[in-house]
């Protein structure tokens, strides 16, 4: 505490990410990050554009990347938001959409940054408690909301929504934005973007950190209406005129690009989780399904915290949330096949199978 | 106006940037970027960075750029805090020091981002007049103020600050932070960070976009004693983990590394300042001095306004604001000595000289 810091730095309780580890090499398995490498078309791209151009500003609107984005998503370029990361773009979407006075809905839990921006800016979310489950219910996320924020597939638990069941919400909450966080969709989802020219109430936010495996670069969009986006150039404007550098504007076009070389990976990673998922049944694990890059999984016998601390040592990073309903499970990102024998061989290991 | 749009968005008045114009190619001197190129150490380290590490979240503390600073600087690595370009530092500051209750107080003629950065922060600044010279009213900062913010050398007018004069503003607000935002001090300023281990109140703004010729991967930092650092990691990590990317990191701190390459091009731009200041002297301009890396400048006879299309016309980019005092100046970037030679033709033919 200082008595320079506001009232509202006073208050804040800011979010920690996985660890980034330093102190040796780990198979790391705790923040959601891609296994393969960037395409090379986008290696090369950003290769090209590291030059003397350097000295001067990158385009602050976007313009080129916004296109090939409207083109890949059949938007109009006006449809299409730009950020410094996914993050950034959710803190712009909580300061442009929701109020103190109408809470903005999410689920207990979720990507818990949620919570983190609407304590930034001073609003009293109402927190849905998910079902038993971990699925979504619907029926309360379609009561009088003042705003609605739901990743599909979920965060932490990899569990997906239906597109009907998108569309009651849609339907539900006309009056207030909708935010569908899809930062892990390309594994498994089905995309709510088709709905856009039809919800003006709907928001799509998107990350290149998981699928497009630039998570080192930071950019991620928002896809809705004109009239969402515009309202997100406000306060983008009034905090950073230029917030993705010449690089990563590069990265991300080439990126879109090169789709059938991202799809060919999400392929792969899907295959991995489905025999990752089989393999940790046959030691005992509970998984919640999953439609993303990660599985939410809990052992019958053996506490999550006690695993988790234990793969550490032998060299293997997952995720612990130390929260109410979630604290007997771990989140385990889909590496290489490689990685999860690795993860496979510790756990056995710490449960002596 | 749209009705997704809460109060916030809607009462927000944006900041403009300076044009990056993509019609055809222009002499282009309004955004003051560097004319040279960045350090070819800086480009060969960036490049190195562009590898398949970047499907891997950056350091989301710069651990390693901030020690490098903090060697650079002779700070500690706790006393240094990293953005996605100054301006987000700036924006980071507004949120984290001033409050409604107490106006912050800065120029009327100063950085125009300063204005919406108060309003994005429902602040009511307090706004001072500067002399007719444009040189600081410095008694006016020392009355009670919550908080001060001051660009040294200022722009858009190029005029610096005295260190005695800094001094006197901190001791009189030793309540609430003073930020000097010394973007442009390398061109010619004194930097008061000397002054930081004895002040808690100050706050130092810096960007690699202006010195360093990296205005396209978005770098900047403020300097100050821990507890405003800490505030400011607060806000920063309730909004975006991941602010810098991989590149960027890589790019500043071997740019940070190289100074003795920057020195030299702030030598020549200097250089280029002076003559460039008595040419347009010669041809009836009046031009403030300058410790920037750019002038202001008003013609005696010819509007400003007039002046600035007509160079566009020629091909070449001025910065112009239609704002009460200045409208009859001309911000002028110090480009390479070719560049000045061109701007100087186009200005004899508009005025006929």
């Amino acid at each position: 505490m200082s008595k320079f810091w506001n009232e509202l730095v006073q208050k804040l309780d800011p979010y920690v990410p996985g660890e980034q580890p330093k102190d040796k090499k780990y198979v790391k398995l705790n923040t959601n990050e891609n296994p393969y490498p960037p395409s090379p078309k986008v290696v090369k791209a950003i290769k090209q554009a590291v030059n003397e151009q350097l000295r001067l500003y990158p385009d602050p609107n976007a313009d080129e990347l916004r296109k090939t984005a409207a083109e890949h998503f059949q938007l109009d370029p006006e449809q299409i938001f730009v950020g410094n990361g996914s993050d950034e773009v959710l803190a712009f979407s909580f300061m442009s959409f929701f109020s103190a006075e109408n809470p903005v809905a999410f689920a207990d839990i979720t990507y818990s940054f949620y919570k983190v921006y609407a304590n930034l800016c001073s609003l009293s979310p109402k927190i849905i408690p998910l079902n038993e489950d971990f699925s979504l219910p619907v029926k309360a996320f379609c009561e009088p909301n003042g705003g609605v924020v739901i990743p599909n597939p979920n965060a932490p638990t990899g569990r997906g929504v239906s597109l009907s069941e998108v569309k009651e919400i849609l339907e539900a909450n006309k009056d207030h934005v909708v935010i569908i966080d899809e930062a892990y969709i390309d594994f498994g989802g089905e995309s709510v973007i088709p709905f856009i020219n039809d919800y003006p109430n709907l928001l799509v936010i998107r990350t290149l950190s998981k699928y497009s495996s630039l998570a080192g670069i930071r950019v991620g969009y928002a896809l809705g209406q004109k009239e969402l986006i515009d309202g997100l150039n406000r306060v983008k404007n009034s905090f950073n005129s230029y917030t993705i550098d010449r690089l990563a504007l590069a990265g991300a076009k080439a990126a879109i690009d090169d789709d059938a070389y991202y799809q060919e990976m999400a392929k792969k990673i899907v295959t991995t989780r489905e025999q990752t998922i089989e393999r940790l049944q046959n030691i005992g694990f509970t998984v919640v399904p999953s439609q993303s890059n990660f599985i939410f999984a809990s052992h019958t016998e053996v506490d999550a915290e006690v695993i988790f601390h234990e793969l550490r040592d032998h060299g293997v990073l997952v995720r612990y949330f130390n929260q109410p309903r979630i604290s007997n499970h771990l989140r385990i990102t889909i590496g290489t096949d490689e990685e999860m024998d690795k993860l496979i061989d510790a756990l056995k290991l710490i449960l002596k199978k």
